[in-house]
């Protein structure tokens, strides 16, 4: 399951606040910056070397970006005044301050490792826990600021790649089904349940009366099911349907090494495409390129970070045509 | 003009009949055979060294291929029986037999060549009418089956590719506006007047009351005007919309180049794009190619004469998009 393509990246998210403030919600600016002083000296202090950044030194596009690669929630970004948040070097570790919580400390790894993010993101837990004082509650466990957080706090999320269940139109059934079992399903980078490029994120609905390791085997295995079902539509079009799945993914990687303009959605979808055929291997173009590194690449914010100038929607679209040509066809 | 690629070839073809023969429509089996022999003996002893081929002995297939290749009408392939043709080796001259009328007499040109096609037409003529009697009429000249072509019996025709006026929805206010002028527009390779490839033939309606030079001097000078509004177009695109044309004509390359299935429009729609692409100078691909000569050769009989078994759409379908492929990408 891990080397299938399928399953892009996992994440924990463990929500976290101090005993003697009140929530972020309702702080004082004074207050929001004593949280964050308080949560940086307790990292310093165990010598955890992770980098601090304040939201207001960041501009919108810095922020943007920060938000398309999953560093920072969208919440966090709205903290314009009294957010902030520290990075470990290899931007695996990120503890979010003054979010709807005091902290959020999140955890980031590649393809299905939940587990190995649950260990690191306890470990950190465990950490602050000596330097810092929890708001905790006997019977209920974590005090959070939204009551869907209670307990333990913790959210496990799963990005999946999904295309061969989405060009056969298999998708919104299952999703439904899923989202019967209290998983939460959405698109990731899309309006709210709309994904682009086939991507969905997999995660835990409550996080009260029952354990991490409960929560975490539950998702594991739904997502375990979604990839085995991928996998056999896979299998289905390679059989039946090889000659039409063959066209679309050529057709894309042709769209995608000529264009001289596209959109975000179209690249997305095409892209994905591109990595089904990669896959499935019955595209033999782009061989040890990195898909998915590229579909972040050329998000919006992604691609205005890379200039020091203004872009129109149009400029963008460009860039994004010539990023995308230059590095599928690089050597 | 010649060069511009615009023009991409004319056409004479001129309508005869034989004086002591019914007209095609009325005659029995034996009376065509007796005329196809007339013809074919009388092209022999002028030494013309033209090839005679019966329809009956050409399969559908054969037939069709001739069609596209435009070196037999469909109403000739529609004379399954008593239809014939001589052809020179070079294909340039056609002499259909038995198909509206007895004798039409077809030359063929690159470019803007009708007074070429003209010239060689009319040494024909006069070839024949050494060895046969045509029925002419003092005061209305060649005598013809159909009215429409009595007088000079002389069809002009050009065939244009327009696609900077197709893309720009300038086409059928332009196209009207001739078919005012007693000129006959229609697409190629369409039903009636719907165009493939943004190809149009432009030929002369009536064939009375002018001279065969005054005809083609009115559909030149016609064609040089229709000639110089794409060329304009053509450069109001490269000066206003050169991201936009230049993405459409590298996504056809890359569609081209990449689609393991292409229907015969949209592979004309492509390689119109391709080819405007080229003439503009805005792409930098195919540079040595002759894509007009693609256009026919993806035509669904001409891919059909090219392998031995019988072929279901899909399959030609596939065959298409490899012949492209191969074509394109071929040093």
């Amino acid at each position: 399951m891990e080397n299938s393509g399928i399953v892009l990246t996992s994440r924990i998210r463990l929500a976290r606040n101090l005993k003697n403030y009140k929530f972020p919600l309702k702080m004082t600016g004074e207050e929001s910056n004593n949280v964050v002083e308080e949560v940086k000296n307790a990292v310093d202090r165990q010598n955890l070397n992770y980098k601090l950044t304040y939201m207001r030194d960041l501009s919108d596009v810095e922020k943007s970006v920060m938000v398309e690669k999953h560093l920072i929630s969208p919440a966090l970004a709205e903290k314009k005044e009294t957010g902030a948040f520290l990075l470990s070097n290899d931007e695996k570790v990120s503890i979010m301050i003054n979010e709807e919580d005091h902290i959020r400390i999140q955890t980031l790894g590649t393809g299905m490792s939940l587990k190995e993010c649950w260990e690191l993101s306890n470990k950190i837990d465990d950490v602050l826990e000596e330097e810092v004082d929890y708001a905790f509650d006997r019977e209920l466990g974590y005090v959070t600021a939204c009551p869907t957080n209670i307990g333990t706090g913790m959210r496990a999320s799963v990005m999946v790649h999904l295309p061969a269940l989405s060009i056969t139109n298999q998708i919104e059934k299952l999703l439904i089904g899923i989202s019967q079992l209290g998983v939460a399903v959405r698109g990731v980078y899309g309006e709210g349940t709309k994904s682009m490029g086939h991507l969905y994120q997999i995660s835990n609905q409550g996080t009260l009366g029952a354990s991490e390791e409960t929560l975490i085997d539950k998702i594991s295995q739904i997502v375990a099911q979604i990839v085995e079902k991928e996998e056999r539509m896979r299998a289905h079009l390679k059989k039946n349907n090889l000659y039409e799945i063959e066209d679309d993914c050529y057709r894309a990687y042709g769209l995608l090494t000529n264009a001289r303009r596209m959109s975000t959605e179209e690249a997305m979808k095409l892209l994905s495409l591109l990595k089904l055929g990669k896959e499935m291997e019955i595209i033999d173009k782009a061989k040890d390129k990195d898909i998915y590194r590229l579909m972040v690449k050329i998000q919006p914010n992604n691609i205005l970070s890379s200039t020091d100038t203004e872009l129109t929607t149009k400029e963008r679209d460009k860039m994004r045509a010539e990023i995308i040509r230059n590095e599928l066809l690089e050597n």
